[in-house]
């Protein structure tokens, strides 16, 4: 992990953490590996998992529907929480993937 | 298809279509089956299928991560617009699935 990857995941952590009610930020890059997560290992481990599985998804149905069009945000919104998985792209065009958790109960 | 089931679409799909940049609302019943929608026959199909298999998806993982949790309402947004995918119980708790398609190029 270069120390670039990692000031650029303190930079949007910083900016995404203390949103209300965020309860945890996972900046992920491009070997979807964790560069900087505000969770525990296993809860980090699973929600990259999960964002991975979600995004290869969604981007292949996206691109069936319309092969000019690409996925940009999921949000995936439940009983207790809302996960978002948005993709981000640094100035020095690197790309990561934010995931944040933010609960509204 | 009963009646019921079609006027309780009829009252969703008059709510929603009329939303600023709504290009397409479709509302699938229990078996995936589609009771309304103002699109076109492959289109809807289309749809329903990406609806289903990212719910059956997302559902999973969101109780792999909390078995008490649910998955509730499901937003892909892409570069041309977004793709809103909601459950919808209406009073005589019929439950349904609404499909928005909002374009905001």
């Amino acid at each position: 992990m270069s120390s670039t990857d990692t000031s650029h995941a303190g930079e949007i952590l910083d900016r995404i953490q203390h949103h209300k009610g965020v309860r945890g930020v996972i900046v992920v890059n491009s070997d979807s590996m964790s560069v900087r997560s505000t969770l525990d290992n296993s809860a980090t481990v699973q929600y990259i998992g999960m964002a991975k599985t979600l995004t290869t998804m969604s981007r292949s149905l996206v691109r069936d529907i319309n092969p000019q069009d690409d996925l940009a945000i999921l949000r995936v919104r439940t009983k207790k929480s809302e996960i978002i998985i948005a993709p981000e792209r640094t100035a020095d065009d690197r790309e990561y993937q934010v995931i944040a958790i933010q609960d509204y109960e």
